[in-house]
């Protein structure tokens, strides 16, 4: 027996999000090698001879380095099992999907990637905010930390997602206004997206940093940033269905 | 009974890449309306006495016009009808979903909207290609048309996506080079992307646009620029799973 490895992106929380072929590959699993941002109900449900290989950061203990979840990968299939490796949102968003393909390629081991929806923007719509708008935002642009940050365009018909920046939200409005985009900018923080524990604080470059900091925004967030805020429900007061 | 209208992401084209929320919801649809670049499998599933109204663009016939769509979504929901507004790729990454919500929510009829797969990112993933990737990129921009080209990153390190770019790859190229990218900047077109008939064309700024031409590079496709390029498929020879 031949064993694979599919790198599977498991969507942004929401286990409706998933899609069928990643229900598919699980349904084949041997061994599910998991992140912590994965839906819980998903690895639950499980039959009892899956083997679950937790590698996702945890409070007080670190994430297993990637270059052993390669090996973890490669060893599990050269063993002759189906490996799926679950991911958060997309494997390639963000999310060292490539790294990974590239080490079961390395290997010889047949490997196959599966898209997930990305919470870069499943996120902001489930706070209503899409990324593109007829009239407010043709383009988007998704990046995590500051190296790209002064080379965005600074229009607020550009829309910037910002993944993984809580802990440096203010250093990231104060480059923004720094190089060229207005203060009075809309921006809105998504926690927990697209889960029931959702919370959007909105503000602007100038005071976002502040409202975050006031009700205690902790990660997993979603920062958006420009006239596409305007949307969001937390502005407009409308909701989704229940 | 209440209407409803939901605006439901069908993903890049593979039936496979539809979500569980978005199979459900079909499974409740009276009326779907639909876009040209959704799977026909789904469509061809639906019970017969669900009606489909098909508003997409047609080779020889234009497409329905925007408001026109706003108001089918509308009084469908209002007659008390439950509507599945089916969209290829993401509602909400230049799909125009953000119009239908508002037309919904103005009308005071309850929308949800379901985010589907983007082929912004599963395109070039389908090709091998990571929109990010570990010392190649950490950051990608969407657009489509040209008007934000001069103001992009213009590293190879920033992974660039144009969608519906095949009518002006050759101005897309010449604009690129011209604010400052590399003639050698490695860029793939994927046609037909996650469906059987795709089609991969490699090149690079310098280059794309006759090597596109000589090969009669069509509609629909997703044009990537950037470092990342070197991982597809076509420049590797690995290949995906079947």
């Amino acid at each position: 027996r031949t064993g694979w490895v599919a790198l599977v992106g498991a969507g942004p929380g929401d286990e409706q999000l998933v899609t069928a072929r990643a229900s598919a590959l699980l349904a084949q699993a041997d061994v599910v090698v998991t992140d912590r941002l994965v839906p819980r109900g998903l690895l639950a449900r499980l039959p009892a001879d899956v083997r679950v290989v937790d590698v996702g950061k945890t409070s007080g203990s670190h994430p297993v380095p990637q270059h052993e979840i390669n090996q973890i990968l490669v060893e599990e299939a050269r063993a002759g099992r189906a490996v799926v490796r679950l991911k958060g949102g997309d494997p390639y968003v963000l999310g060292r999907g490539g790294e990974e393909r590239l080490a079961c390629e390395a290997a010889g081991v047949e490997v196959e990637v599966v898209p997930g929806i990305s919470s870069a923007v499943a996120v902001p719509a489930a706070a209503g905010i899409p990324v593109t708008h007829r009239g407010l935002a043709r383009g988007y642009t998704v990046v995590t930390g500051h190296d790209e940050l002064p080379a965005l365009p600074t229009g607020g018909d550009h829309t910037l997602v910002v993944l993984m920046g809580v802990a440096t939200l203010r250093r990231t409005a104060a480059l923004l206004v720094e190089h060229g985009r207005s203060p009075a900018m809309p921006v809105a923080v998504v926690e927990s997206g697209c889960t029931p524990q959702q919370r959007v604080t909105v503000g602007t470059l100038a005071d976002i940093a502040d409202r975050a900091e006031a009700v205690g925004v902790a990660s997993p967030a979603v920062v958006v940033v420009g006239d596409v805020v305007r949307l969001s429900h937390a502005r407009t007061g409308a909701g989704t269905m229940p």
